[in-house]
């Protein structure tokens, strides 16, 4: 062999063995994850996996059902490699498991899935709240270390696998709350996992997600029910585009919503409160009359709703 | 001529007699309305004369515009034969005239347009809110016959002419809140006007819309505004597609919304109250983390998003 050609071969061996390195230090097989589990398949859960589905098309997903019913629909779905009832089977080799279940019983399947998986395996969410179960986790020693609890800000009022879309997530934000056992290697981990489904990643303390969270999504969430409920029947049939719009997520689950508002009280109590004082404020200016104050008042709020801040 | 040409002549002439006397009847000539003014051009404005010239190219259409610099914005929409800073040489041989000024000037504007339109001119508006402006032209001797008050339940958050479409008005509903002076004929004939737009027709009386629509429009609207205004800045970049459906009319125009206030005070008031019980009622539920009484709460709201009346 001439000089050249040994040294395309020790040129061509460093770049696999450089290829190779790269993908360690990603921790990561070259399709990692290779297998992932997802445990309460809905809107979110599916769509996780449909957005894995079109980032790896040889990944391996599985999905736990409650009940017989719940995995013949998820079966039928197509999504899935494998249905499992059981937890133990369904988190068995896995590289990643999310957990997307209503937020109340997120604390106790996490700590399913850490028993039941091996020791490389991520452990994520999709919950609207996170400081109770990142307490809950942080007392937790069989999952503290790898559950990287994560919101990502998309959804709809329409529940259910048969709404789960491949592009839900794409360029929408993706919040990291790891609690205080969870070192960056796993962080990482969370970020290079939720960047597969199209998100942007954003990390912040659980406590300061829930804070923002029930000023800007539950709260205004309550809002939205409020204007629905208070409609009285002989004006019902006259609401337009505002109406329609304003209450559009009035139509969301109750049950899930009640236990968000579970999960985050405190945070939501305190906002109410607030919204409350600024509501009795305003109709102090509807009853004064005072319209310079009223168009002050509106052109405030008009100007932040036409001024969002680059996220 | 044989006895067949002859009767197919009269057949001809028969059926020419009852199209003109069809046409008589609705108060019409074959293109009726020949011409239109259109009194303050905005989104609605511009949205009735874009809907007109899709029913009938041929309708002269005439925007009155109060200053130089709106005139040649007028002139340069295209969507006017003519545009004219002088109201009474708008309305001039007009056979309706449409005021779509903010609602504080509408019953000032309908006194213009009485004065200087012929008498067989229908006039009519767009306003978000009646009663005032019905007690005021009830008042009125030269408009109080042949004002029919409207209000089409479209729009947008967006305003000026550069945002007015030709199918704003389809099947949107329209409604008619004539005064106490006005017969049954003028409001047939802004039935059939309106109808050109392609709304569905709706009447009620001038307090029953005002009650109706604080309750379905106003006061969500201002809700709206309130969601946005106690955005806190911290939060805002979480922003998700729930708050930006929830304040997507916050974005409104203030001045527009203030004299809506200011019209409709009274009934605004009311309904404000009326949403703030319910709110301390909800701040109830949650604070005495009654998560049955929550669900029952939501799902009734839910209940109403879900099922519209049919209008």
């Amino acid at each position: 062999m001439s000089q050249g050609g040994r040294w395309l071969i020790a040129a061509a061996k460093m770049a696999r063995r450089m290829k190779k390195q790269r993908l360690i230090e990603n921790s990561s097989s070259p399709q990692w994850p290779a297998r992932v589990a997802v445990l309460g398949v809905g809107l979110l859960g599916g769509s996780v996996a449909k957005s894995l589905r079109r980032a790896n098309p040889d990944t391996h997903l599985v999905a736990w059902a409650r009940s017989g019913a719940k995995a013949s629909t998820l079966a039928e779905s197509g999504i899935f490699n494998h249905v499992c009832e059981s937890i133990e089977q369904s988190v068995d080799q896995c590289d990643v498991v999310v957990v997307a279940s209503p937020v109340s019983h997120i604390a106790s399947l996490v700590h399913e899935a850490a028993v039941h998986s091996p020791n490389h395996c991520l452990i994520t969410d999709v919950g609207s709240t996170k400081l109770r179960i990142a307490e809950a986790v942080d007392e937790d020693p069989a999952a503290c270390d790898r559950f990287v609890a994560a919101h990502p800000i998309a959804g709809s009022e329409k529940t259910g696998i048969e709404h789960a879309q491949e592009d839900l997530f794409d360029q929408k934000l993706i919040l990291l709350t790891p609690g205080s056992r969870v070192t960056t290697p796993w962080i990482e981990k969370a970020t290079l996992f939720w960047r597969l489904t199209g998100g942007i990643i954003r990390e912040m303390t659980p406590k300061d997600h829930d804070t923002h969270l029930a000023a800007i999504s539950h709260v205004p969430h309550l809002v939205s029910s409020l204007v629905a409920k208070v409609a009285p029947r002989a004006a019902r049939g006259l609401a337009g585009s505002g109406w329609n719009d304003i209450t559009r997520v009035a139509a969301g689950d109750p049950q899930m919503w009640t236990a968000i508002c579970q999960e985050n009280r405190s945070a939501i109590s305190q906002e109410l409160q607030r919204v409350r004082e600024e509501f009795a404020r305003l109709q102090q200016i509807i009853d004064e009359a005072d319209n310079a104050q009223l168009q002050a008042w509106l052109a405030e709020a008009q100007n932040i709703k036409n001024n969002p801040p680059s996220s």
